[in-house]
């Protein structure tokens, strides 16, 4: 009913007829209408935009059942599910499940509902099939986590153990038989049409959030410009010390005896950081990059059983013991809470001044061949201003020694705890930006722990307690915190950008929330950067006439007053 | 310096006179002059209590040198230090170290500085003694966190190996030889009147914060009201599976198949539950009793090795891979951030039945015998409104077939997560009390785990990044968030009561922060009892200062205000 009362649509009766026409469209086919529409002059920009429902884009940047191809007669069920499409035989149970996997063949799980003990079973199947539940069961949070098409709540389809069918989650289909699958589609011309327009969206009354991308590699970097991201809004750069050339050097570095026995093993990976930086920064040439400082605990980048224990000290000389007395000293009870980000780079500053050092070299060389490098150095896990003020220092310091110009990168920090929000105004005093990693922040605000709660999230979603999942959708508590830490922030330092990394800058909902509470900017994984386009510029739409009909409202009261005052 | 400018002081110059001359006094001779000049009528109780200073009840709250045994010739050095007094052997190595504790005779651990890798022999140490350092040193916040007495920074002492001395952190001495050493004197009869007069002052202006006890038995209950505690601030109820005759009953209860099996177990459990309730608020007659739910997750309370793995498997008639695999899916990442607390109880509300069962049977039977029991449940861990109001239900479903009327009893929430002060206004609707855990909330605000970063925290005392332990005093954000808590939960419930449990609250300068951002209690650790009737008492005296001065101010600027009107 919404698109009825939707004031952007309102006035065009040919837009009206059209949001009802394309309900029975597939994906495909109700993108090209809108498009047509708009090239005919039916629709305007905005109306265009408006229409285009966030859920039409799943069907194109997922696999899916070719429309053209389904034997309407074969088609079992119609109802929600999780996007992405999938062939394999019906598994109702754990047992015929088992039987799958031990013969590698593709199966559907298909069951009343899922529990969490079914998690490994969900990994392994090609699709999911429940009967009971909605967009906010346990199927469907899990499915959409791990990426498998799933259809939800779909009642019992009568489905033969053993009988082949393909699923389409998007369409929310079940066709008996196999069905000609299509493959994820996201250079769809009519919707790089849409987008493009949607980008170009404008507005006097409030900001329209620039879509970024998160990437680590100058190929994901690449990949991301060319989906139409304006920048990249996190390079997590441990990613790039698990190579196969590099871990040994890392390992060696957590092995040495002392500081200047780290720096030797760390300039060893000083030239490969410093190429990896210069691919990612050229391939976004003129647009910003930020580059979160090394974040992880040290014990992540160790041997993870006895064998690799023993093949790591025979490497370095060591004992296995040894290692195994080091890998006991970096446990922590509670790891998301520990010893990683800026705590570690306090306590081993020849990590950051190492990194430091290869991004602005990187940057430098690209100057020198008449590029234009927008590096934004960020400090991961920030919760103390002190912290802050320190690291900042070791920072310029290694800039000033390369006889770097400070107008050449910036200094900004992850907000994604609390005391970033609270103490906001100080932190944006020594801070170029903030980037809210709110994943992190979901987890601090509400102390509650993504890997471990996500069969209680399901039993919260089921009791009605919440109504969407606090690790896909930005909730109340975390949007008071995080709007508070942006206009106090704001306020001490005007210049200060503020942007949003995370899964969460990829969802339609938490995209409304952060164009309300001042967000400049999200950034998203590739995958997620059409989906982002579009919700950005529908935020916006949105946001504008909220604006607008406030500022009507305000007038009305002045008004008001004024005239009491007659 | 800070006596002379105190304005509490400075009309009376026999106090500006006793400020000095206590300087020179061992702390019981201190507390003696206080109360005499009070008692000659030459200073004033506000006087008096100002110009008891926190450190002189450490003389008397812990062991100390007898002053009155001390040949002054043998003290060797004046300094700071950690409160207590021990004899023992010095050892300025680890290697010497070993040596004692191999042959169990008692050591003290003398050397230039500690470092992590020395926690555990500071752990065996009668006492220690550094040479480098001051009072936010590595040593001191580990001597104070062990428990320890410790001499801090006193420079080389030219103590030699193998030499007997005794030492006094309060007086910040060390003896050659052995010195009579005086045990911990809590109801010392200066200190008692002192603290009774503490105890009495009021003001028109502001609160005076009441000081409540942490207390899980009887006994401690007991004992905390004979040392000045006006009621119970926690009760923490898992302490009392523990015990030889219940962990069985708890372990069945976690290895049970379903829910029906859970409530077989639970039953058994009621009655011992029943009887710590009636007994601890028949100690507290009168008093409030704060008992919070549940909050450990559950694999706190299983086996810990593999021959208690086995021998639990026995009792329970199951096979040792049970028993595993059930801990193996209790395992959490984060356990800080995991399935505990509010959360246990709404998944397993068979456990919050029983309990809330207990409490008000035994809170029913007490008032049946003419008592005036004052039971509060407290809900552990919540983060989302939504777990509350379902909580809240599932009690008071318990209360009604009971028969019990809803005004004999309260419920509230530990507010120990940010997202409890961004949204305490939808929290207070709910709740009729506040109590922060400031441990768990410092944790959540800044990120940052107790039990890893204590390394960490030295390093940020060294570097003068941080000027206190978080976790001994409440930091800027974490005051932030709580004010903001306060003082919207206030505004949406006026009769919101809020404390603060933890350590926090027996720490003075966490005090004065309570009394400016509107707590009206703490609830301490039975030894942290007198310190924290004092210096409530100090802050309420600081904080009338202020307030009037504010209002001073304030009235002038209204008098300017209405200048300019005219």
């Amino acid at each position: 009913m919404k698109e009825f009362m939707n004031p952007l649509i309102a006035n065009n009766p040919m837009a009206l007829e059209l949001a009802q026409s394309i309900k029975q469209l597939d994906p495909r086919s109700a993108l090209r209408a809108l498009k047509q529409h708009f090239d005919d002059g039916k629709i305007l920009e905005k109306e265009m935009v408006t229409l285009c429902k966030p859920s039409l884009l799943d069907g194109v940047l997922f696999a899916s059942i070719d429309p053209s191809a389904i034997d309407q007669t074969k088609i079992l069920r119609h109802s929600t599910g999780t996007p992405g499409a999938a062939t394999g035989k019906v598994a109702r149970t754990i047992e015929e499940a088992d039987k799958y996997i031990a013969s590698g063949e593709a199966f559907i799980l298909v069951l009343p509902e899922t529990k969490p003990e079914f998690i490994r079973y969900i990994e392994e199947a090609a699709g999911v099939v429940t009967f009971q539940g909605g967009i906010t069961s346990h199927a469907a949070i899990i499915t959409r986590q791990k990426g498998k098409p799933a259809i939800i709540g779909c009642g019992d389809a009568n489905l033969k153990s053993g009988e082949e069918i393909t699923i389409d989650g998007a369409a929310g289909i079940i066709v008996r038989g196999k069905a000609p699958i299509k493959p994820p589609e996201p250079t769809n011309t009519d919707l790089s049409a849409i987008l493009e327009i949607a980008d170009g969206l404008s507005s006097e009354k409030t900001r329209h959030i620039v879509v970024k991308a998160n990437a680590d590699t100058p190929k994901d970097a690449e990949k991301a410009r060319k989906l139409g991201a304006k920048g990249i809004g996190v390079v997590r750069t441990e990613h790039m010390f698990f190579a196969e050339d590099r871990l040994p050097h890392m390992q060696a570095m957590i092995m040495a005896a002392d500081e200047a026995d780290r720096r030797k093993h760390l300039d060893k990976l000083a030239t490969m950081q410093k190429d990896d930086f210069k691919g990612i920064l050229q391939a976004m040439d003129g647009l910003p990059v930020t580059i979160r400082l090394l974040d992880a605990p040290l014990h992540e980048f160790m041997p993870h059983d006895a064998d690799d224990v023993a093949a790591l000290a025979d490497k370095l000389g060591v004992s296995d013991t040894a290692i195994e007395q080091r890998m006991e000293d970096l446990k922590e009870s509670n790891p998301m809470l520990g010893l990683r980000g800026t705590r570690l780079l306090i306590t081993h500053p020849e990590i950051c001044e190492m990194q430091v050092r290869a991004i602005l070299q990187a940057a430098n060389e690209l100057k020198e061949e008449g590029r234009n490098p927008q590096p934004q150095i960020m400090l991961p896990m920030v919760s103390l201003v002190g912290e802050l003020e320190h690291i900042k220092k070791v920072i310029e310091k290694v800039g000033d020694d390369l006889g770097i110009n400070r107008g050449d990168y910036k200094i900004g920090i992850m907000t994604e705890v609390p005391s970033t929000a609270w103490e906001a105004k100080e932190f944006a005093k020594h801070a170029e930006f903030f980037s809210f990693g709110t994943n992190d922040f979901t987890q601090t605000t509400y102390g509650m722990s993504r890997d471990d709660l996500t069969s209680y999230t399901a039993l919260l979603l089921e009791k009605g307690i919440i109504s969407s999942d606090p690790f896909q959708t930005i909730q109340e508590a975390a949007a008071r915190g995080m709007e508070q830490g942006i206009s106090e922030g704001k306020q001490a330092n005007p210049n200060l950008d503020v942007s949003v990394c995370g899964e969460h800058g990829g969802d339609p909902a938490s995209i409304h929330t952060c164009q309300k509470i001042g967000v400049d900017a999200v950034s998203v994984s590739p995958p997620r950067i059409p989906i982002a386009r579009l919700v950005t510029a529908q935020a916006m739409l949105e946001h504008e006439l909220e604006v607008g009909s406030w500022q009507v409202r305000q007038n009305a009261r002045a008004n008001s007053y004024s005239r009491a005052d007659c």
